[in-house]
């Protein structure tokens, strides 16, 4: 190019290589962000064996089965109604700032639906994450009714709630319905999953009443755990599914968001476990073990609104006051004679709700009043539903097919009773 | 610039920064793809310690060890033989259409595998992708021969069958051999990986027997395995690693592909779980947490094939009908006395078979008919081959070294047996 | 555009769209890039629970509620002290070639740190990818010391180590220190992280005296652990967890070598497991699966200072006599009668030397002499600090609280003594 002048086919093609290394790179870092949603994806499926792991080992060896199955059972079951109605309910796409629209069966993603213009993500990557979400709200319940609760009336709850109780609420913020409108905040769902599984669990743990000799007239019996080392296994991969569940939240792999939440959610796991571990010893003077687990849980649950909105200074605090909740929390259910064999309630509703407040306490919002003031709404907004819902549902079941097996089937444990099968020979 | 005239210089420093920009874009999804099978390839590892944790659950205490030993060394022979000659007996690069190349041995990238020009992954990441695959099939034997079988005569079939038997008729498919050429499809390897393992785990069946006292006079014993939880954690870390097995068979990350394989993996294991379970309940009355178990590894094997190529709807179907014949081909191999003490044949073979059909009766192909032909003579040639290897071989190992372990050992456990150390104390 | 014309309006257009598309790709890559240290973090974090389970599965049933206490402290006390100085302390950012700087306390991103320029990585996916790794080296002591060890003395141990130890050797060569300078390589850390391991845990066992019954004038008891299928889930574990640790070490996505270190990291791992299998075999006369575990930890170990430097055939070499030793090690250290419930001196220590020492012999160096010099130095030095620093330290708390439990309580075991709970029931 040895002339000064330039010919109008050499600017033409200098356009279409700049044309085309846009192009290039969007692709490029729509490939990235969608790819960070499927890894995620596979994060969030490893919390139900997180799940399954904590629970089969904070049960007694003749229950563990049971657990099993319940927890295996639900990943189909919910994964299956969510593909069959909850996705559509939860996000229509329409009636913005509304309560509630009837949802089509099936899902049928549209032309457009399946050409993204280099979105972050995919149709069906949105999909698969939210269905792996939308399963562990039951998987919550799961735990706090275990060694008592019959087996055909767990499941039909399980697929009731996740296909109708959760998706209906998920859609009030999450689907752009009248609490996203009002401004409340809840990044990956210390409300909208955790509270959620948390109110659905109390209401359960009401109805069916305690485990058969642990509140006795002598005081109250620890029943312990039949696996230690079982339940550790589970709180670690809930942990590490947890990168997927705050970090996929993000919806990209934007650097600076998935960076902080991937801090803010390890340092308040961490804080919570050295909370729980000290108020534990405080209050017990011992040095237990599953106060520690429970904390990180109650850390990971209680950073869970709020990690990509706060200081990493503040997420310390955040899960630090999470795992001090933890033993206070367990001792006053236990003093409320509601049995939860796994304290799911104290880490999911407890821990939940304080993640929620958390949210406008560190935030960074223009008014922390009346963001705690939509926090709140939010809070008591969805426990109401929650907790309504699920307590006519048990209750019916009660009326019916009974939720509690009999005294006989729980002294011979539940895996001899529903399953023949015991868990180890 | 305030004039209206374009001078040359101006004009190429833009045409340079069009270059790097496409340059970079081309860096940047060369990255992310290639970091996808690298993660794939971590997760395909996962499979080897889920098949370890599922087999270890299904057999006896006494035989744990043995199990556990047998499959941590089935890795190193896997990667170790397929570094040797495997990987270049599966793709040689040459012959395409043919049956068989005489390989080199060991490794010799040459320089122009060492600089990809911006393809979608590395000559490294290739290679242990598909070391991390190869080495499976046999880990799918080990659990059907347990309880039973030498240890040494195993790790010598072991160590033939990936070295050997693997790589010949995975290069008659995915290294372009006659089945590529031919039509045959088989996107991951529900019958070039799980047939073929199942294949060699009935010739080792049939060679070997059944365990002492499964078939008596007065029916069929069932044998149970030892730990629930332990089966059930390898289960789940299955599905987990199959991410990574079907999603990372892609062999880019795709952002169409790779999203359509993650949800219709999922959704097919979720079908299995329930198709299970029901035909389970249905035939045994009785909620069998081993036939949800199975149900979920028959859901996944039975998409395997098709996981890229059919509708979510379709999966569902595929996965559904996987899952059913689970409970129907357990009870199966029972009546024809084939001792199987984890479901390997059920879950590998014959929904191995199942899902390669299957792609005929749901994939988009121009003649269903003609595509099921293919299919069923891919599923032909290579059962006849790995059934035959196999059952050579372990005939073999019978005439020499013998392949059965004492009855004194058998009734002892070899654990004490091969390695004396219990699996616990 | 019919006129050959070109007007400065549309010149600036092309310009524009070539700027934003060298932006978005830079933006793309940089995205990629952070997020497989985000990944490789989560990665590292599953080497937590593979260390938990490993050495949980190595000791007797009575002392396996301690392990799991002692190791989700670690994880907690190990962020919150990296958080509070352990960082700044590594990473000052000045000093280079020096041997300490005085840090701040607490976390002060600057303004420049939070906008990065399209790095590799965010400041927090650094800082919390090195929190990881940080808390790794207190794991490797907490297997060392287990079965006898106080729990107070040891988490004191812990936090000091972690908070001071670890960060001022890791500074002389990843923060730029003396060592770094002086042209000592260390990839990942065979001997930054595992062999500082490996000295502290020497130290501890040298202080604290074996486990009682274990050197008797009968000669060496073995003391079988509790769960070997607890111990193989940690090695399978940690094998998957260490593509983190190694692949993360590149520090960026980088296609080439992420691959390289992927393929090393797994031959090694898998000539490890054969190297140790065969060399037990021949000593011992049994195939012993602990030998096959530590085999591939220490070809893990091994690989790590060079996984990025050496080629896949050194690999083999580099893994294979990393597992040869280990049997050979174990002897050793039975035979000087230091008593390491799980192995950790030989896969840590011993193994981390070797790995440190392969570099010059198998790395592409000037000078073979020189490289293999400088490794000695680093070896030394570090080695010297970390073992005198935690001499000193076991030794002042042995004189203050005490490091070793009571006969009784070490008869009990330590889940009684110490938590009041059975890990089992």
């Amino acid at each position: 190019m040895d002339s000064p002048e330039i010919t109008l086919a050499n600017y033409e093609a200098v356009a279409e290589v700049a044309n085309a290394a846009q192009a290039t790179a969007d692709i490029g870092l729509f490939t990235t962000n969608n790819l960070w949603i499927l890894v995620a994806t596979a994060l969030v499926f490893v919390m139900h064996l997180g799940f399954s792991a904590l629970e089969a080992g904070f049960v007694r060896r003749k229950n563990v089965v049971n657990i099993l199955f319940k927890n295996a059972m639900i990943i189909g079951i919910g994964l299956l109604t969510y593909w069959f109605v909850g996705f559509n309910l939860m996000y229509p796409g329409t009636n913005a700032g509304g309560w509630f629209v009837w949802p089509e069966f099936l899902l049928h993603p549209t032309a457009a639906d399946m050409t993204p213009a280099y979105g972050d993500y995919t149709y069906w990557s949105d999909f698969i994450f939210q269905a792996m979400f939308a399963a562990t709200g039951a998987t919550i319940v799961s735990g706090a009714v275990a060694e008592r609760i019959k087996l055909e009336s767990f499941l039909i709850f399980a697929a009731l709630f996740v296909m109708i109780a959760y998706p209906i609420t998920g859609f009030w913020k999450w689907g752009e319905g009248w609490l996203d409108e009002l401004g409340f905040y809840d990044f990956a769902g210390s409300t909208l999953v955790h509270s959620v599984g948390g109110w659905a669990a109390l209401a359960g743990i009401l109805l069916l009443g305690p485990r058969k000799g642990k509140y006795t007239k002598k005081g109250i019996r620890p029943i312990r755990g039949h696996s230690m080392p079982l339940a550790a296994v589970g709180v670690f991969l809930l942990w590490f599914g947890w990168f997927g569940f705050n970090g996929g939240s993000v919806l990209s792999a934007n650097p600076e968001y998935v960076s902080l939440v991937f801090t803010t959610t390890s340092m308040a796991a961490a804080a919570g476990a050295i909370g729980s571990a000290i108020t534990g010893y405080l209050m017990f003077k011992s040095h237990d073990v599953s106060m520690v687990m429970n904390g990180i849980l109650g850390g990971l649950v209680g950073i869970t609104a709020s990690a990509d909105a706060v200081s990493v200074n503040s997420a310390v605090i955040i899960g630090l006051i999470a795992g001090m909740l933890i033993p206070l929390s367990i001792t006053m259910f236990d003093r409320l004679k509601l049995d939860d064999p796994v304290g799911a309630t104290s880490v999911h509703l407890v821990c939940g709700i304080w993640g929620t407040i958390a949210v406008a306490l560190f935030g960074n919002f223009e008014s922390g009043i009346g963001q705690l003031s939509d926090q709140l709404i939010g809070i008591a907004a969805i426990g109401a539903f929650t907790f309504s819902f699920s307590f006519l549902l048990f209750f019916l079941l009660r009326k019916t097919l009974g939720i509690r097996v009999s005294e006989e089937e729980e002294e011979k444990g539940l895996d001899i009773g529903e399953h023949e099968l015991p868990a180890y020979t």
